[in-house]
């Protein structure tokens, strides 16, 4: 968690970030009376994102910082007074100065967890004003974060266990926090690095990164090193000077791949070697500068096998436009005859990494067998998440002053579940999900063994279950403000995801038409849902 | 500007906001002894977004507030000591902890400004080692700034000039920061207002917003104001029980409607009047929480008209599902009826404000001909760019040590146009423009009155054009790290905006399969693009 502490950004910190209705709202419900009435809130979503089956919560480490933080300043209460009505009571500005979370009450599923439809990631109770205020941020830092953490779960599903993935949106999220927010929860999903150091720094992400196209083209080829010479990796012996050995080697190697020694560009060649004497333990050619089998590989060639006499293993090539599969088969065809030319075998398995535009079809293809991609940076379509940019998360009042309290609406979409609820997942006996239920807090957890009956989302009609195993699924972060038990790192956040996606059956992990999993009600919480959509006393 | 000083966040300003191989680049060069060496980059995009024909520059605010903090701190460079090769030269680091601006010029695009494909944005030119740092955090701030301040124009054409166009997508963006420039530039682009509080505090940025169905839902109708007394919006006056007073205009308002009493919800009418008991001279209803026409619209009579009796004026009805353009006709017809019915004629005029997933074809319809949508609010759909998430900016190199540098590459897409440049638009007699032309730093600028030849992107052959007038299109913000004028403030580029969509031609501006503005290249930039792309020296 060390890393995590640092306080990278104080806007996501400043309570008023949030929509000015909270802050109206906040206004109508002091003068009602109601500040301190005890509420609930629940925080969820109605539809799993992408077409998919399932989603994974994440966020839940920035809203405990945020609620850690929340406390309004002077000029945060002087701010809303000047947009609130002249004549509002001071009273109410002495309420707002005095509030923090020290009454708020957070249960939640883990980060990593499968979250489903209906289903709480949060449950958020107190006083009602301020956690009525909360609704914004908190709706801010979880939806966006669950949303990119199941896109990379998505991603990383397609690409398979042993692909690299590399994050690299930065520079397409929404500003800075956007992409910090991404780097951290694309990582949570299954991604292995990120390019953002911001998000290594702060929240130990690893990172990955070795050069773009500008480097290479600020080299013209006439540019003299200050000093060429570099030592043996091995540390003994004198230093060579390595700009001499990679014209050397160019010629052998533009003899074996039938190019005039012209023809690869000395510009190029020239940034290799730069890179390659400021890194010749992880020297990575970018090959696709001006012409990937007439230059980038040839100079690529002629840099590896030079720092290879000296001891040095080159760790990649790079490709960033073009057909990648079949220019990444190409390469590691000359790769493997390059290998046996001059006899230097590691150079045939050296990884070949690959970015440009790669969305989910895209990603299918360079993970296909046989395919000798190794790598894959994808930027854009991670942290976009374009074929959904939303998840459409809501935060809605269960309870308040312990009653339960529904939003009935003409549309039944946007009815909600009412009360304070329990939310447990219900196993078979070989370990596979049978559903996820949802029940009145008050009732006793389901037993393992027993029957009950269930009324499935969606359906018309109730249905028995015998789980094996019953798991809870919301567990109690903050009591009344104070930490329950510390959070798990990211790097466990990450492993429990891909543990939780490892226990969805493959008709429900599939990414296209996948078979849905069933959440479901108690028949009690069944009930009060109809006595209440009945105009039943709330 | 006062506002806007205020530092929002550190996550925006922390120098480590980069891909790391912003990083080893700058270990390469470093080691090549050109971490000094003057080098200019340019930041531009290629093709319009939303395939429409033109973009809106913003974010520079952004990206001046970045440059002007940027120095790594101790922190910093051994977070980057980390990552590096454990043997990197300890004086790289030392020259790490020496880097600011000081030596960096910024030239662009005023915000608001018509933005083209391959126009920069940004020319950035300064020692080649910072300059390329700053590469990521520079197109993270511009990219989707532009973006969102052109889809904000997007809508707001659609639109027209008349309604009121809220932005309240804050919980739909990507994290705290996401959501702070989204409602920054789409203020910018076009809005009115958002929903975001912390815009108004940091940007100034109008904020509007009043209450959520959270709050009517928290009624059961059984709450007792602690003081139900109001006085009369002149202030003279005994003060009245609003309770009472609504309680008698509901059996009006449901004889007049043909409702039974019991009908509308209790719940939402104490709601109601609460609200409009904090907030008498702003009350507006949320009519959708459980039936619009009989229950929210009911309700929102009574207390309105209550509220009258006093001598204030509801401001406006609010709904958040349903076909939005029909029940606003139906409320109309209702509005209208009641004014009639009640004499109190302002209320057939209350504004009707509707929200709800609405994208650009649902905005056209809420904005057509006889709509009685008066305000729109929107959320996902302009702070995700749903039909194009990403601007796809690029920042390359341009020239370096004074000579011009180009990306040649096998991608006709991907080729980058060399050397330092200016720009100018070229505008005929009667103000219509004709023309972005791009060419040579060192070139005399265009005479108004004088025909040149250049050559449009993309064509074959080159053409002459006589411009009326000609402007230059890039300003000097900052030399060698001084700031050179004050930015606009927010307004007054929102304004520079809509001016600047006014000078383009209907067929340019218009969404669908615009015709293309065209940029050129004057000639001799035309024969260096030849000169090199054929492996002339650079």
């Amino acid at each position: 968690m060390a890393a995590e502490q640092d306080p990278e950004g104080r806007a996501a910190e400043r309570p008023l970030l949030t929509d000015l209705y909270q802050a109206t709202m906040a206004l109508g419900y002091w003068r009602a009376g109601r500040a301190r009435e005890p509420a609930e809130f629940e925080l969820f979503f109605r539809r799993c994102p992408f077409g998919g089956a399932f989603a994974l919560a994440a966020g839940l480490r920035d809203c405990l910082r945020f609620l850690h933080a929340f406390r309004l300043q002077d000029a945060d209460v002087q701010f809303l007074a000047s947009v609130l009505p002249p004549d509002t009571d001071p009273a109410f500005f002495e309420h707002l100065r005095s509030l923090d979370c020290s009454g708020v009450t957070v249960r939640a599923l883990p980060e990593g967890s499968l979250a489903l439809p209906s289903v709480p990631l949060l449950q958020v109770s107190g006083p009602l004003l301020v956690v009525q205020l909360l609704e914004t941020p908190l709706l801010c830092l979880v939806s966006y974060a669950s949303l990119i953490a199941t896109n990379a779960a998505r991603l990383r599903l397609i690409a398979g266990p042993e692909k690299r993935l590399l994050e690299m949106g930065l520079r397409r999220a929404q500003g800075p926090n956007g992409g910090l927010t991404a780097s951290t929860y694309s990582y949570l999903g299954g991604f292995d690095a990120s390019s953002n150091v911001l998000a290594g720094q702060l929240r130990g992400v690893p990172v990955a990164g070795t050069l773009a196209h500008s480097f290479v083209t600020s080299f013209s080829g006439t540019e003299v090193p200050p000093d060429p010479m570099l030592a043996p990796a091995a540390g003994g012996g004198p230093r060579v000077d390595l700009v001499a050995c990679v014209e050397a080697w160019l010629e052998r190697v533009c003899a074996h791949l039938g190019l005039g020694v012209q023809e690869p560009h000395p510009g190029e060649r020239a940034a290799f070697v730069a890179y390659a004497l400021a890194f010749p333990q992880a020297f990575q050619g970018l090959l696709d500068t001006y012409s990937v089998r007439r230059s980038g590989l040839p100079n690529f060639l002629a840099v590896a096998l030079a720092l290879g006499e000296l001891g040095y293993r080159a760790v990649g090539v790079r490709l960033d436009s073009g057909d990648l599969l079949q220019q990444a088969q190409e390469i590691r065809a000359h790769l493997r005859t390059s290998a046996a030319q001059f006899q230097v075998p590691w150079l045939e398995s050296v990884p070949i990494a690959v970015s440009n535009n790669i969305d989910e079809g895209e990603l299918a293809r360079l993970a296909q067998e046989g395919s000798e991609v190794n790598v894959i940076g994808i930027g854009t379509s991670v942290v976009t998440c374009p074929r959904q940019p939303s998840l459409g998360c809501v935060y809605k009042l269960v309870s308040v002053g312990g009653q339960p309290r529904m939003k009935l609406t003409e549309d039944p979409d946007k009815q909600t579940l009412p009360g304070s609820k329990a939310a447990f997942r219900l196993l078979g006996s070989d370990g596979s999900l049978l559903l996820d239920l949802l029940q009145l807090a008050e009732e006793p957890p389901p037993q393992a063994g027993q029957e009950l009956r269930v009324w499935p989302r969606g359906a018309q009609a109730s249905r028995t279950v015998r789980p094996a195993h019953v798991e809870p699924l919301l567990r109690l972060w903050v009591q009344e403000g104070q930490l329950c038990e510390p959070l798990p790192s990211l790097a466990e956040s990450r492993a429990f995801a891909q543990l939780s996606l490892s226990l969805l059956s493959p008709a429900h992990r599939r990414l296209e038409q996948p078979e849905l999993y069933q959440v479901a009600l108690s028949e009690k919480l069944q009930a009060l849902v109809a006595r209440l959509s009945a105009g039943g006393p709330q």
